[in-house]
């Protein structure tokens, strides 16, 4: 790459556009920040961290919201077409990052732009119609107030543009919701962390884009023989099959059988309606037709119809967060009904996850007696109630009562209640997923440490659900690494795993490809860097990118005041082992992992802040320098 | 039911058809018969046991051929619609057995029949058309030298009743190849042990057969609840979706990754090209719509498509066995060319195991030089010659040059040879399948022990694919015995499963369900039969039934001159480790697995005779009489 002039694999521009001045500013992608963040993901987080200074409110002009695509994307890789949103969380305060797929990634590349950054605050809603390289600020005074699916066809009715790929936001984030989410062609959202509302508080609701152009890469041949492998073994994979019928709603059976759904708030880890409610049911009985993000050849993606008479309706998905979020997180059994709250979620704009947890908080101390029915405006709350959810969805979208108090997340809804601490299911205030991390032991880990809160996304062991030891042995040289109830070796585990999901992101490739089906390592990362942007790496050199992207992120997170002490779970998973199901018994073993962890990151053990000697080894010396000044390492 | 006039579940009556004197006798179903064998399978071998005695020449007029049907066929029970063929097999010389699915078995059910037995011989070719009491002696001569789809349509045409459902067999059976089948609905064989030889001996060209009865159930409440139960397992079962989109297909990718492929004759485990010829492919190429049995909720059969410009032709399945047989056994890559091949052995109507068999055995000699080109008539024998395959199927149905040599198995072929003892892959006169023993221990006892030589049929230890030792603990007692490479436990893990095979079998159930899926146990089949029959078993009981009837086949087999030194597997299973893949290092041991196996059995271990004390606790007490008259126990 040096002493090359172009920039294979990429579009070569960033785009700067300010809300406020309505100045519009296309600079070159510098070769630097290429090299040492790839794209996405990566590229994101260094123009945070050196763009917004710690302590700039989340919902102010000074926020800026970025959105960056990596090299891979629009070269026509399969499961290549992945976006990151990042900005800093309104609700979190840290952070705030997501990743979404469709056709939105690669149509920004064609219109000449890898990267994406959107500063100020424009003074009237507006959406933004890029066109290649010409940028309009358009009226959006007509669509505030829309949901998304209102939003998106008013666009493409107004731009009269078939291949116009839309990102918008609905009334929650309007309402500036903390778990708002910006939603790409109606139904894939960039939900968690509360963009959304990032965006909205910019008057900015929507970002249209339409690209003609295309995206070289530097070796075509050795590219297409890369893709030619990784198609044979994604098509020869056990899970090509099931991923094509059902998707990740496929994953609510099995953790119906190991015992890890988070069943009424995490205390019914198997339920007996599970099928009911299963990704086999929804194939079964709904689907119709399959959809593929782009150049994707495992098209995960599902159209369902509901035929109730007088209530019919088409959908997308859902995914199983969003599936179990809906049934048995807050016990409700009926799947029709289910399918129609995650289509409300979704046309409101806000993140299911985040809702299932504010929802299902909220009934287990209605259960208990916590909070009265005084207490929450008169509603329902009982398990399953679904008038009820569909009424409290609305109002949480537009802050009405009760909702009001859950739109700010569960660890703001406990602090305004001054109750139901210790069941708020969160880490460092972002809401925890639909898998019960006492029967998957490296996912605990990976949710008490993950940069952005608590996710899977961010480190994904899915290696974890093999439970196979000689996996563990030989990846890890620990057998328990890969069982998922195994405790030593978990650190290695969710360190390798948090680096090629940091690289993944950052190249813009799926994670169904690199830790789901478990296809892409380092090696073959290695190959694919080299085949689009010519770039020669090591796979020891590959994976410290990885790295580099993910200590980055934890020194934004320690600049905002991240400590050892956020690294946590909830004390229902450290203390409280399953009462039945196939991880009856186990609680998380915490300390002992994250002390592993620790160990293998570098980081001090103390504090948890990374040192200087692991930051200037990833030849992040301004980063160290900075922290330094700051105090926070010698 | 003892005291009940009506045998719930059963038509009730059994057909009795001579062929020489064209006389019909229309007889009660035995109600002891039924109490002690059910059905099916075991009211075939019991049939047989009695009506057949030892040395009778399995091609004279004096072999009968026993069709039977069990009681839960025809009921509207998921995976209830197998039939079981019985004869004294002109292969084997002992029992000939085959079982299948479709809707055959139902129909014959309808018009009246629990089993239809077919004696002597007929005088020119005939057909017999069952339909309701009547039955017609139809001539056949026009049919003679059909083809197995020309039969079934000529006479389709003549009969003119759409819903008619016809077994047929093709020009192989005509010219008593010993490994020809009968074809239901043209894609469906019965066709190991070569039955369809014995069919032909008796100038027998088909059956065609159709019913306008019903099935009456005992307890159709329970029934209704049992189905729904079991539906609702069937369902949310793991493998569901990919037995519904690829059926047994799916197998050769996971026998590849485990190494257990029969590749060139048992030479590679594992092949570079699996997923060409896999069932992910015909999924994503070649399959255009699904196909089931009567009344069952898996349609795990498919309908393929292949386009080539002027040879486009049109097929069904084919299932793990063709497939693997047809690719890998013979060092064939090419999938059209083994889809073309499958539908030719099943238009000339033969096993297509056997025939994978005696094929790649002639290959694997004439590759080491120990069959020369004109050895074999001048055929070019190199593995995957596709070319030669198609020639030599043809000449095999016919009798043709090297063809002929083959046609008797291979077994009678390295007897007429004089050499490839050692290589000639059967036991007891039967071809192995497409699965290497070495990595599959307990597939290995049981093609071994098997009452009618060397399949899985018999035993079908699937869950030992699970390779999950917490289940073997709990179902036997034996971590080990549910682990593939494991040794312990195999004793009891295949006397468990043949008991059941032989309970299902004689119920008219598919192994899918019972074997495959683990869904039926001894508990659920007790309840099952009671719902059907009004029986009141324990599971215990039901479990008697099972062993009843494989002792009854072994005792069979003893009077047919079967021992212990007929309980083995051949050399290179014994003695020579894998080489590569994910079994490397492994050959079976079948000596320590045998000793258990006759343990539980409760068998002489001298000789493998069932013991007196055995037979008269299963209340084989007329059997043991036998056996002790002809001086074979004491």
């Amino acid at each position: 790459m040096p002493g090359s002039s172009k920039l294979y694999g990429y579009s070569g521009k960033i785009l700067r556009v300010n809300l406020a001045s309505k100045e519009v500013k296309i600079v070159k992608l510098e070769r630097d920040l290429a090299r040492a963040y790839l794209g996405g993901r990566g590229l994101n987080v260094a123009r945070l961290y050196y763009e917004v200074p710690p302590g700039v409110d989340p919902l102010s002009p000074e926020n800026k919201l970025f959105f960056g695509v990596g090299p891979v994307v629009g070269t026509g890789f399969p499961l290549g077409a992945r976006l990151n949103v990042t900005a800093k969380s309104p609700q979190t305060g840290i952070l705030g990052d997501s990743n979404v797929g469709g056709h939105f990634a690669p149509e920004l590349k064609y219109a000449g732009f890898d990267q994406v950054v959107i500063e100020g605050r424009s003074d009237r809603p507006i959406y933004l119609y890029i066109h290649d390289e010409a940028v309009e600020f358009r009226d959006a005074s007509g669509l505030w107030g829309m949901t998304v699916s209102k939003t998106y066809e008013a666009i493409r009715r107004e731009l009269r543009e078939p291949e116009v790929q839309i990102a918008a936001v609905g009334p929650a984030a309007e309402n500036l919701v903390r778990f708002s989410g910006i939603f790409f062609n109606r139904s894939r959202p960039a939900a968690r962390t509360g963009l959304g509302a990032v965006m909205a508080s910019k008057n900015l609701k929507a970002v249209a884009v339409r690209g003609s152009g295309y995206v070289e890469v530097a070796k075509p041949e050795l590219f297409e023989k890369i893709v030619e492998e990784i198609e044979l073994e994604v098509f020869s994979h056990e899970q090509y099959w099931p991923r094509r019928v059902m998707g990740t709603s496929r994953i609510l059976m099995a953790a119906n059988r190991i015992g890890i759904l988070p069943g009424k708030h995490f205390t019914e880890p198997e339920v007996p309606y599970a099928f009911n409610v299963s990704g086999e049911m929804l194939a079964l009985k709904y689907n119709v037709k399959n959809r593929a993000c782009f150049s994707c050849v495992v098209p995960c993606s599902r159209v369902f119809v509901v035929k109730r008479p007088g209530q019919a309706f088409i959908g997308e998905g859902p995914e199983y967060e969003a599936l179990a979020g809906m049934t048995v997180r807050i016990g409700n059994s009926d799947l029709e009904k289910a399918l129609k709250a995650v289509e409300t979620v979704n046309e409101l704009g806000m993140d299911v996850i985040s809702v299932s947890e504010v929802i299902s908080w909220a009934m287990e101390l209605y259960s208990t007696g916590a909070l009265s029915r005084e207490d929450v405006g008169g509603l329902e709350l009982e398990w399953g109630n679904m008038d009820t959810v569909m009424e409290l969805l609305h109002d949480i979208a537009y802050r009405r009562g009760f909702g009001d108090v859950l739109a700010d997340g569960v660890a703001a809804a406990a602090e305004k209640l001054g109750k139901g601490f210790e069941v708020a299911f969160h880490v460092k205030r972002l809401e925890m997923i639909q898998a019960d991390p006492r029967g998957l032991k490296g996912y605990g880990l990976g949710f008490a440490v993950s940069t952005r809160g608590a996710d899977h996304l961010r480190s994904e062991p899915f290696i974890e659900l093999s439970d196979d030891p000689k996996i563990g042995l030989k990846m890890f040289g620990v057998s328990e690494a890969t069982l998922r109830l195994g405790v030593r070796g978990k650190g290695r585990l969710v360190a390798y795993y948090e680096n090629l999901c940091a690289l993944v992101d950052s190249l813009g490739v799926c994670k169904n490809l690199a830790e789901n089906m478990n296809i892409l390592d380092y090696e073959k990362t290695a190959r694919l860097i080299e085949a689009v942007t010519g770039m020669g790496l090591s796979p020891a050199r590959v994976e410290m990118i990885g790295e580099r992207i993910v200590n980055l992120e934890r020194a934004y997170d320690v600049r905002e005041g991240v400590r050892k002490r956020d690294d946590t779970l909830p004390r229902r998973f450290l203390r409280e082992p399953l009462k039945v199901g196939g991880s009856a018994g186990h609680v998380i073993e915490l300390d002992v992992m994250l002390e592993e962890y620790y160990d293998v990151r570098g980081w001090d053990k103390k504090t948890g802040v990374p040192t200087a000697r692991k930051l200037e080894e990833l030849d992040l010396v301004d980063v160290a320098e900075d922290l330094r000044r700051r105090g926070l390492i010698s």
